[in-house]
């Protein structure tokens, strides 16, 4: 049975080859017809964007691009983006200067042209963000989905091996989580299985070999299949539990993304089969954890959130008070139709095993299976 | 490697369940804020195109529905949405139906819902077709594209079983060809891989019991992704074979796709690895012409060209003057890019076998390998 489902695809051109970046943009912004480019990239990224930028009349250049895109940046790019009356927004960076092209989409309406150089796949979503006094705004326009994402990539092969691996790892998630997200739909499901395999075969390569182009090409591909895959399907437990988690306590993004996902994993796993197999396969194991736990030594990757800052108390009795703490926090947030009700005492047990980094297979069994 | 590759998603709003038609029909309409529908079924279709529209207000109805699209047909119907100030087209119906309605918005512009009773996938494309005196234009225009699909597989309950496996095996024709198309891309053969999947599963299900509504799911959900697949990656060897055959034998289109598949897929597959290898995994087996041949077993599916009238002499030798004309008519409609080169020699080989309906196997051999 296929059963009921909603699926949503977002009308976008994707031109993808290596070392072809420049030539791509040119020839998109003859195709758009554009004559007056706002370029956004931060001045870390200015030699690959004029690189990347040469065949391009660029009206004006917007380089002061901050994480989280905070409202004063966004007014004054807007402002930049009237002043030379701009056509198009190209740009080319990371998430935060995909995510000040979109601040500039969301109230003028111009279309995005989006060159990404790291795996963090906003350029496929039409989810922005804006940030002011601290607070983090997040809403989904589709005004903001870039027309056109060119990728290329030797511009992520400057991306450090350890950074690379994290970002990976995101993108993992992202895949892993789609599976049993709100929105989820068979369509999402086969992207995601095939960002999984990708991303697995891409990582390998990359921690291996930072400059194995081939699998930094895989891990972009995944990287891209990913942001598919969870725009469409939504947030899932994964992603709620790290939200709650990053936000309550400072933790750092990408290596929380990557701890919590293996306890996710083995305890939603057993009650979504079908999901568990397609992970299994894309991981190319018999078992969706223990393909998964592979991966993760393979490339040095660890799954204990005292790591990463949680809780970081010498003992578990030490850490108890927190781990409960964060578990009344996610509760909430838990997202619906999750394939395995989610309470308050299987919360604090998922928690208590990742705080430690016991096996993940421990929160399997977890209350009534 | 992932390689270089450009892919276009076309944004689209689909929407599948069962027995949900009318629900999601009307949900749509007041979602877009249409207020004058124009309707277009077939006479035929008038009870099922009454009851899925039941929810909505319709300004106008277009029944007169035929094949290919003649040109006058499609003046009239643009003249009666000019009439009634159509904002909508509604289509309910086979492939001419969502045909007409294209051939509406193709020049107003207007959107379309598309509720597709059959399996041939137009509402998932921006191919548009009309035909005056005879001869047929096609063409393609993100304006036809229906804005948005609603997939109810009771709709299809009621097409007999031998039409449900034609069209089914001419859906499956377009995810094998899809994965050697000009354009074809990874994404395209991702999903040219789902879809093979379901309905493989589909047409065994609706094969053995025609009202089996999982079994009408799957090929609905299978088809969705044939059309999607084909209409990136374009038309590959198979489909010019059958184009050429189709125009210059006047064969019937389903018969004739379902019996050349294997020849094309036995001639290209040892040039074409992965394509084999992710068919062969789809359709269940370890070799994907073996896989489809049982497939046809079960279905009672022909591969015999002569079968479907092409070349109906008592013989090979009485035949082989209208193969060798056919092949000569192909050669120039082989796409670029096929995996295996392609000569007078090899085409008719390949329909010499195909006309014999002799082991598909056969051709695998053929020239040099």
């Amino acid at each position: 049975m296929i059963g009921d489902f909603e699926h949503v695809t977002f009308g976008q051109r994707v031109l993808f080859g290596s070392g072809r970046a420049a030539e791509h943009v040119a020839a998109e912004v003859a195709r758009l017809g554009a004559r007056r480019v706002l370029l956004v990239a931060s001045d870390r990224d200015e030699r690959v964007a004029q690189r990347v930028s040469s065949g391009v009349d660029v009206a004006a250049r917007c380089s002061d691009v901050r994480p989280h895109v905070p409202v004063a940046n966004a007014e004054r790019a807007r402002q930049l983006a009237s002043d030379v009356d701009a056509d198009l927004i190209v740009s080319i960076g990371g998430g935060s200067a995909t995510g000040l092209a979109k601040a500039v989409a969301l109230t003028t309406g111009l279309p995005i042209l989006a060159v990404p150089t790291t795996y963090a796949g906003s350029e496929a979503t039409n989810v922005w963000g804006l940030t002011e006094q601290a607070r983090k705004t997040t809403g989904s326009d589709d005004r903001v989905l870039p027309a056109t994402v060119v990728y290329d990539a030797e511009l992520t092969l400057s991306l450090p091996s350890a950074l690379s691996v994290a970002s990976g790892c995101n993108a993992l998630a992202h895949c892993v989580d789609a599976m049993w997200a709100p929105r989820v739909d068979p369509v999402d499901r086969v992207l995601a299985g095939e960002g999984i395999g990708a991303l697995a075969a891409g990582l390998r390569a990359v921690h291996a070999d930072p400059g194995d182009l081939a699998g930094r090409e895989r891990m972009l591909y995944g990287s891209y299949l990913a942001a598919v895959a969870f725009a469409s399907a939504g947030s899932g437990l994964h992603h709620k539990i790290c939200h709650v988690l990053g936000g309550a306590y400072d933790l750092p993004h990408a290596a929380t993304h990557t701890a919590v996902l293996p306890y996710v994993l083995a305890f939603n796993g057993p009650y979504a089969p079908d999901a568990s197999e397609r992970i299994a396969a894309a991981l190319g194991s018999d078992d969706a954890v223990v393909g998964l736990l592979e991966l993760y030594a393979e490339l040095g990757a660890s799954h204990a959130l005292r790591d990463v800052g949680f809780a970081a108390a010498d003992s578990a009795e030490a850490a108890a008070g927190t781990v409960a703490e964060a578990a009344r926090l996610i509760l909430p947030a838990v997202p619906p139709g999750n394939p395995r009700p989610v309470g308050e005492e299987e919360l604090t047990a998922l928690l208590d095993a990742a705080w430690a980094g016991r096996p993940p297979t421990s929160v399997a069994t977890t209350g009534a299976a």
